[in-house]
């Protein structure tokens, strides 16, 4: 079976692994007070160009997602968050459980717009029994989102000035960061994301670590007490390093962009596959998630090589499912799943 | 200023203010374990034909959907609701603060379907990834719902068949529980609520009462403990006798029928006085709160004269209001209204 | 039965009573906007001497402490508190249900020293694990305390002095304040209390009201969005005016004051007939709440004719029990337990 | 430097990188669902004796402590430790955070007794204001404790005995189970301590592997949903089989058992070189962790060449001090150690 179901298929990166070896026997100090994980927030902060941030290294996203966001809001305030946002669906309930409601709006293709953020939160100020809901007072995006979209450098600005013109923080998921800067529809580079937002994440688990993110705080208040956050949250590794060592090699020698942009290359092969054999696809994915429409007769026959990821039904016997790319994805497997694509017409 | 825009604008009804200077000086045990909470307790299991429940006295009604819900539920689970449902609107995020989500419903009128909840609950346990998701566990009706609809009785009998059939429980907010019960759309008697779900309230606080709400628990796994619940969520009164008096009150002579159907009566009246002028409605509400659909202008002058609950901008100048009644509402208070209601044409 | 296990035994003061009957068919806006309300809080603020101070009303103490505790703190921060604090042993566990540590502290009077708060904070703050320990950022205290003894102005000045020097919030439980601020061990006023601390309350409940606290909150970051906490909380009482008509009818004529001091003189004599029928006590309380250790045997005589509350075995069959005087206590009813104490012998 | 601050110091047994190595490109589903999980837990189940109970893997400890905890209890129930036990101390309120009152006893070593755990409960139940107070559910114990100390198989049997009959659930948290099992102290086996409580958790983290806890559930109604909690506390490793992975290396020829001997005898070597010159300790320890007491003077000269954990200051200005021995601890390191413990004197 070939898998194209996710972009967390296999382990590390070679060279986090090698280096996972070199350092094996190193005695260090735990929970992150190592000179790896020093040197790995440094090389970070450096290619954020954000000198003044803080960086913490935690072990997955709904974590990092539930530390962030528990840890900004105050008791009676919600996130806003675009209805198929990560935290909306599929973290279990892991932001409710920290007590804050998520102020869900609908988005077509996984973005929220600058429109809909301003109306929420008049909406919510405007009215007389405000103290009677949810205040807004972060807004959560993702970069890219569920859907594979991505923000232009416009978009992300319009969004951070409504953000700080009313209050409310903002925090981008990137859990697969590097697929939205190394795509074609992302104008972005790190620095811009960095300067236009309070804290975002890069995310390591779906970009070639074991596991891992990086998370980069702007905002001086989100930065106060961290530590503690991390710690309760389950986030804070005994044996720390692992993250830093990880994340060391992901950004010494720019390997982390040149893996998403492969993964890039990946996907639109992918994208090619179906499109050029007459499929439409459910989102205009320009990142390494590939959404394509396919017959459902006709997935049942590429079940029986290549597993997928399935996303929703459609009228007509059809179904958007979704295939990713990723740094690991081979190109003999692109090639069978082009001869499979192909023989299904 | 005469005021009709929300049914708990006086204090209590006569006789319970009576009762409440009669049995001043009487000293009695405190949180509930007093004579009135016994004997109140007793009226209220036999007026419900529900020897085997257990009721109990809270403040108001966030307090007791918080203590209900939190105390039912377990941590990975949310309650189903109609999007309108109080619960998810208007608790400033109570539900939430105890680490729940509310999966909320669409729902034009304030009521669910079957058929919504089903799908809801098939939808969750359908997903291979359903353990990502929060798992539906709890469904909450109101009765009559935030636009003053009714559930008939067939309907309410299938809701709970559902709940029992996937294992979900029931759970009624009955905040004017009374005004749904005498109004004409409604096929219900109190016993044919306690039948049909696993725990509900009889609302006090809007019906007669200064404030109070008693709870009713048919099902055994709720009944276990909950007097902790009530103690933690603040809603165990030190002078726990005053619940128990006023429901004495409304219930020892069918008080609360009396006066709902009182109510009924006046919100009746003021349909009639929009109706029969040529205005429209927001929902087809038969209950006390009426929710006519007033051009702008007009609203602007009958402001002067009355107050009425602002519901939503519609298109056209147009704004739905609602206008309630209650067991207070003074015959002549709405002779003035339709007066003024016939002096806008 | 003469009971004197608790000062909640009765309704509320006649003049509270007469108000409520004076006002009952008035026709006010809910949730606290209403006119009683408003002067009921310049009263308070004028009384406190801090005009800049918000004032709010909940229902009750619990509800009180889990309302302003859970909005203070950050979600890695815990409250100080006396072992024997109402927060720490009697509330059910409301504050960690919120998601914070009560930070418990041994006292054999129930008052916490400068010094123990001093080490507390410093012992937090000079470990290098501090970020694996929950972080002191708020000290709890009751005045008078369970154990019915009172702070000094010196030592409440020293205490907020020690709080604002760490930038910890000084929160007072006053339930029982009148019987403080009456009590002959009490050098304190009113403003005195007000101007020592970051937020406080004056209890109603306990103190000539049917129910009711009033919240007083001097500090600026804890004034911000409260009243979405309360809503949040359950405290926000729909018909809020029954709170504002209470402390109007409490504060206007000095009647709190009065009161209490009629409690105290009360609670002295209960002192005496103890004390000069050779009784010791557990606390040195100066307030209505008396401590007296009495053998086991003469303590089930006294039960067929008075209630107290049983607080604690003591070694050679002794117990030591509570007797609580209140604004309610009848002369007759000391007389008799005179009577009853002096027969023991 | 040379550390013996702690056990989390290198990265995992040279057989688990191994095993990372080889396994490394293989494609698997995510999320615990793949052939290693599968085969770990099998090998566990077995290795336990325990055929019916549940295997989940967890990444860490204080995660694992949380979702167990939260899962288990209601929202007025409490778990008992220890005042030392690390959910009471070094979890940053994580407990708390979920809404649970840890209810904390005293103890010299770190061990819970029958009496003890006895006493809270009916102390609990006998309490006319149970209510009132967070209800006992839980007892948590630790093996080792952070003293080091272990129970043995009579004491654990007494302790699960009274769990339940009093109907309180028995968790064991086995952080460092290997070292307690491997201890002379220790009449335990694996079967034994599976037998005798609801759940526990066998520690990877600290024994042998990067990070990573399996945790095995017994209990039936612990069991149900388990994998909600797991994802919505953060704990459910994108790339699961990283855990299975490494548990598999460690069970599959008694890796864990042959490398918590090492530790054991290393950490006898490490109490014989303190006692044999004249040192005394904190705690009786058996275990991986000794705690020898060391005038300060002589820790400074220490300090430069070794690292250890501090423990406590103690009169006549002596420490007590914490030095682990672990799977990793070389002998040359001790021979050093021995050196300058000698040198000392």
């Amino acid at each position: 079976m070939i898998r194209f179901d996710c972009d967390y298929l296999e382990g590390a990166h070679p060279k986090i692994i090698e280096k996972l070896v070199e350092t094996n026997m190193e005695q260090t100090a735990g929970y992150g007070c190592d000179p790896h994980c020093t040197r790995a927030k440094e090389m970070i902060k450096k290619v954020c160009n954000a000198p003044e941030s803080d960086v913490h290294f935690l072990v997955g996203g709904t974590q990092t997602n539930t530390a962030v966001i528990s840890s900004a809001l105050r008791i009676h305030q919600g996130v806003i968050s675009a209805q198929s946002g990560h935290i909306n669906v599929h973290e279990s309930g892991a932001i409710e459980a920290t007590g804050h409601k998520v102020l869900a709006l609908p988005s077509s293709n996984g973005k929220l717009t600058t429109k809909q953020i301003e109306e929420c939160f008049n909406a919510h100020h405007n009215d007389v029994c405000h103290e009677h809901m949810v205040q807004p007072a972060m807004v959560y995006i993702s970069l890219p989102t569920e859907g594979g979209t991505v923000y232009t450098k416009k978009e992300l600005e319009d969004i951070y000035s409504v953000c700080k013109n009313t209050g409310m923080f903002l925090y981008i998921d990137g859990a697969r960061l590097g697929y939205a800067l190394a795509s074609d529809g992302c104008d972005l580079t790190l620095p811009d994301v960095a300067a236009n937002c309070d804290v975002f994440y890069i995310g390591g688990t779906k970009v070639g670590a074991l596991f891992g993110e990086a998370l980069v705080i702007n905002n001086e208040y989100l930065k106060k007490d961290f530590r503690y956050v991390i710690k309760q949250k389950g986030g804070l590794l005994a044996k720390g390093r692992l993250l830093g060592i990880q994340f060391e090699t992901l950004f010494e020698d720019g390997l982390y962009f040149e893996i998403s942009a492969y993964a890039i290359e990946c996907a639109k092969r992918i994208h090619e596959i179906f499109e050029s054999n007459g499929y439409e696809f459910l989102f205009d994915s320009t990142t390494n998630q590939q959404f394509p429409i396919i017959p459902d007769n006709e997935l049942e026959t590429l079940s029986k090589e290549f597993t997928y990821d399935y996303w929703c039904a459609l009228s007509d016997k059809k179904s958007g499912v979704r295939f990713c790319a990723s740094w690991a994805t081979k190109q003999e497997n692109l090639d069978k799943l082009e001869n499979a694509v192909k023989a299904l017409k």
